[in-house]
């Protein structure tokens, strides 16, 4: 009887939470993240519940992944570009994801800082990415995130990346649009994005396209022309457009919303967006499962591989004979 | 029969394959990662033998990850110390991982001509990140190429990685030692290096040390001391170094080759070694036995997730929900 008043209780201060929260409560999104965001064993049964009452397939949402090389200048092109969006009536929430820690070298700098702009406003929402003493996979978080935030009635959704390869393959997974910044420079390798990257944009935008910086720029311009020309295209058949902005001189914002209505006025139309969304949650699935899978077996794996230490120090069976051993011992229970 | 008389063909391949490979071969060490690295179901069962056949405990080599913004000069630094560490009679195995695919930007510049000096000197073998669309992870095909590499008489081991998060987190689970290269202006929040990333480092390395740099040199060497000094360590008890390097004008190179050499006196001698290595066969193993369990179940998940896309387009089920009834099928069989 305990247990069923605990979940009861547990239900109750859940449904009140999510209540606020569908009402576009700031503090009650932020307080069902960190929930999600727990490890603790309470919490995860909250966070199942909170999830499964925040549900929808709300197709409307722009979800939109911002990614480029550190420097580039990601923070004040989403606080800018966040003001436009904000006078066209959109919600906007921000998710940033930082495969490190979230704490800067030698000093804490929050993304609200960074995003001086739109952080005082009250249609926008900014959640810093979790760290990674937290609970699972940073994907696993961030769909979450989306999630709650939709149903808090956010429509523009915004996840930031630091862009140097992983990071943004796994971003592409839970966005309908990715935009990758560029610097004036983007010939130079040590702009370190490479064509596998690439491959991922539906926006480029050569940033920090001050005026003194126009020759450089209308050269990157043409460059990432020629790049897109010769690439093909796997995921629809959308072609990437290349624009100039500068955020501190406010010059393509516009422009970059128009091109950006544009695309997700057209995979609506086209039912793109709707096979973009079921690919996401397929990929939110199979993580799901995957994980629940390797912690269903990874209590008994762990045990027995203490005992194998003797036979790797001494030579006798290589890393991949052992777990084929592991492997053929839990599935054949 | 057939089966049995291929079997007994794919062995005797291999055979001849891994007695070339442990002569020193470097031919023959290429031909077997390739095979490592492919999807081919017969080359996966020769790769099996192949890692079986090349697999012992060595205890005595170093396997040391180089890490490092974009642009820090990690080739450059790799080429000029490899030139040292020849001397000392070491033979050197480079290996690169790149999150993305290896091809750069708008050119195909390959790691051997990164590395001019090293590239074709017979002690040395260098070889390039498999792509995304090779098999399995990243850390399995580098674990194995460590195996294989030492197996060759390689006895230092490089591994090199891009550094902005995730990669440096993974390499840290496959190295005995961990160097991070950093930019003399290393205080600037554009460098991207995180407080979580620096921890990972056992050598930290001011780069570009040029003469002319002298005095931002010596400022990020007092602020990287600052950091380490009120950081935790946790793996071991050896107190991170911080050293000047400009590979350009050959300044400190001797120093570090010093520095490394105690730091793989130290950990043997303390028996921090064999722990790191027990650790890195753990990592190993463990991955080995996830991928196989997820492996073991995805088809009959996939084919079940295709029949519930409308219970998500409707928003009857939320991914989360779904994701445990396809767990709770996988394991009740």
């Amino acid at each position: 009887m305990i247990q069923v008043n605990r979940l009861e209780k547990i239900k109750n201060t859940v449904s009140e939470l999510v209540t606020k929260l569908k009402k576009g409560d700031r503090f009650a999104l932020a307080k069902a993240l960190t929930i999600i965001e727990s490890s603790k064993a309470n919490d995860r049964v909250k966070a199942v519940e909170i999830i499964d009452k925040c549900w929808q397939n709300n197709i409307d949402s722009w979800r939109l992944g911002i990614t480029g090389p550190p420097g580039v200048g990601k923070s004040t092109f989403i606080d800018r570009f966040g003001m436009h969006a904000l006078e066209k009536d959109h919600k906007l929430a921000v998710l940033t994801i930082d495969p490190s820690s979230t704490i800067s070298f030698g000093s804490i700098l929050g993304d609200k800082t960074r995003m001086e702009n739109i952080s005082n406003n009250q249609n926008v929402f900014i959640r810093p990415s979790p760290n990674q003493s937290k609970l699972g996979g940073i994907q696993e978080r961030t769909s979450e995130a989306i999630i709650l935030c939709e149903a808090a009635g956010f429509d523009l959704i915004i996840v930031e990346t630091v862009g140097v390869g992983q990071s943004e393959i796994e971003v592409r997974k839970l966005v309908d649009c990715m935009a990758m910044l560029l610097l004036p420079n983007a010939g130079d390798e040590l702009q370190g994005i490479k064509r596998g990257v690439m491959e991922l944009a539906d926006i480029f935008v050569v940033h920090k396209a001050e005026e003194a910086n126009l020759t450089l720029v209308n050269q990157a311009i043409k460059q990432l022309q020629n790049v897109i020309h010769i690439q093909r295209r796997t995921s629809n058949s959308w072609i990437p457009k290349v624009m100039k902005i500068s955020s501190l001189e406010n010059l393509g914002l516009d422009n970059f919303y128009i091109t950006l209505n544009k695309y997700f006025n057209d995979i609506k139309i086209s039912n793109i967006k709707i096979d973009l969304r079921l690919k996401q949650y397929e990929f939110q699935i199979n993580t799901y499962v995957k994980n629940m899978i390797s912690e269903h077996y990874r209590e008994s794996i762990n045990s027995k591989l203490l005992g194998l230490n003797s036979n790797i120090l001494s030579g006798k069976n290589s890393p991949l004979t052992i777990a084929n051993q592991l492997f053929k011992d839990a599935i054949s229970k």
